[in-house]
């Protein structure tokens, strides 16, 4: 990072505090922690003696170690000389808030704060901050040792450098970082976990479809397209060779169905347009057709690929 | 199936009923087809042999061939003396139900019926047949011959016995089918998939991120694991070692945050309890650790795989 430090200072280890300080570990950083709770270094070492052999399939650092972590008793330590601090307290806003003061307070000026909140805005967490310019949102996905994606988003103080070094912090740990201009609850990929979350939730409360049976919709269906294609590409595809153009036209109307208990917005030329364009975008100029091809070669190695792991345990159907 | 015929009749040649078509020559069955479109029949041909090579790839059967398909210029012809027909026209009501009274007309008895339809129940199509025991819809997903999804739905008149021997073709042609036990609109995946589809709507109208930026925040994090895990099976895992039970005290409360435009159901005693032991039980009485070591051994292969497909064109970030 640009401050020349290679101590990261890790925030409560719970999950997703556990999964950075993997992801960290894997790449060769100096790791200190702190979490308040009962045994919490001894959850998190045998964790990390656990996965260590997953990380090494994914590649460690040369200079890796799961030696590199420390654990400390005040969030002092934690974050002194550290280059960036990942917060990672319960989603309470006053308990994030304290804990954000406490660590602004200690760590350098030039140290860069990111919270793992999914409900809270970093321009809410920024208040009472002396340097609320070093807070951003990273928010990554379990488990984060393996997920490469993390949403940052900014707050009304953010000043976009840090953004940019955060950006490249977390490249050089091998995740997508995805830069998200406007602060809303749940960001963008847990809003779209949420639709889907609640729509299954409908579906069970509704008597229509079992927990497992719901899980197997998604994991023998869309659940394969997904790891290649979101939502607005997989509809690009369902086109045929118009695409996202005929597909509006075509499916456009059961918007208005009750296909959902979301209601959806209105399907404006504007919106249609920016839909359209942006397909067409990230379909760089490639044909439909061609599009198909590469998405089947995937599929085809995709189903090879799960079909080695349903059911999870030799499940009889 | 149980009447011996090997020959299936496929009525509407758009992307789903190719989809059909390759799916069943490829398992060696005679495929009779029909598309009153112009151009219909040269438009299959050439798919066909676009992605034969693609369903080697899979496994064809050793009598398969794409000479098995022939297309004529009659419903009737298409029907007659075939095991099962899928019916695949444009969803609209009116024009489905008289093809299927038409298909149902020259179908001899022990034929099984398909209809394609996402947002059209069993029973409405069973209106005006003549053999409505006969009819179920068979909603199957995009690329029809690689995903292996499809769901089976009766209607108030379907025998239960045409279910199951529905049932043993789609397994027979490496399916999965899922019995789903309600008529509801769009039944389960495509509701799913549609209240994901309309977030992510709202996320582009309300100017929060672009499509591209939304099927990143899909593809990079939840699309990675959704091959594998249903949103039941996803949460329950993020739960740490108590699994479900500790989510639902965790997130409950964040069901009525306005983390998406869908309104959450009531997280009764009830709903949380089967959510719950729906979870343990497709968790086959395993550990959220034995799990996790299962879920990371694919993911870690998964990324492997899709690595290769990130960007699909080269596309610079």
């Amino acid at each position: 990072m640009a401050n020349n430090s290679n101590k990261i200072g890790v925030v409560g280890t719970g999950v997703i505090g556990n999964g950075w300080i993997a992801r960290f570990l894997a790449k060769g950083y100096n790791v200190v922690a702190f979490d308040p709770a009962e045994g919490a270094e001894g959850n998190t070492r045998r964790l990390m003696e656990r996965i260590w052999p997953t990380l090494e399939d994914m590649g460690v650092a040369q200079e890796a170690s799961m030696d590199k972590l420390k654990f400390v008793n005040t969030i002092k330590e934690t974050v002194e000389d550290a280059a960036y601090v990942q917060e990672n307290v319960p989603e309470r806003e006053n308990l994030k808030k304290e804990v954000l003061q406490e660590i602004d307070e200690h760590l350098k000026p030039e140290g860069i704060i990111g919270s793992s909140t999914s409900g809270i805005t970093a321009t809410t967490l920024q208040e009472g901050l002396r340097n609320p310019e070093r807070l951003i949102v990273a928010h990554p996905f379990n488990p984060v040792y393996i997920l490469p994606l993390v949403e940052v988003v900014g707050g009304e103080k953010t000043k976009k450098t840090v953004i940019e070094q955060a950006k490249a912090l977390f490249t050089e740990v091998d995740m997508k970082p995805l830069v998200i201009h406007q602060e809303i609850e749940g960001h963008v990929a847990d809003r779209l976990m949420e639709a889907l979350w609640r729509e299954a939730l409908h579906i069970v409360n509704d008597g229509v479809a079992t927990t497992d049976e719901v899980d197997r919709a998604i994991t023998y269906g869309a659940g394969l397209r997904w790891a290649l294609m979101g939502p607005f590409m997989t509809f690009h595809m369902a086109g045929g060779d118009a695409g996202m153009r005929h597909m509006l036209d075509q499916f456009g109307p059961a918007l208005k169905l009750p296909w959902t208990k979301l209601v959806a917005p209105e399907l404006t030329e504007d919106l249609k347009e920016r839909v359209i364009e942006g397909c067409e975008s990230s379909g760089q100029g490639k044909t439909v057709a061609e599009l198909e091809e590469k998405r089947n070669e995937f599929l085809v190695k995709q189903l090879e690929l799960v079909s080695d792991y349903w059911p999870l345990f030799n499940k009889t159907e």
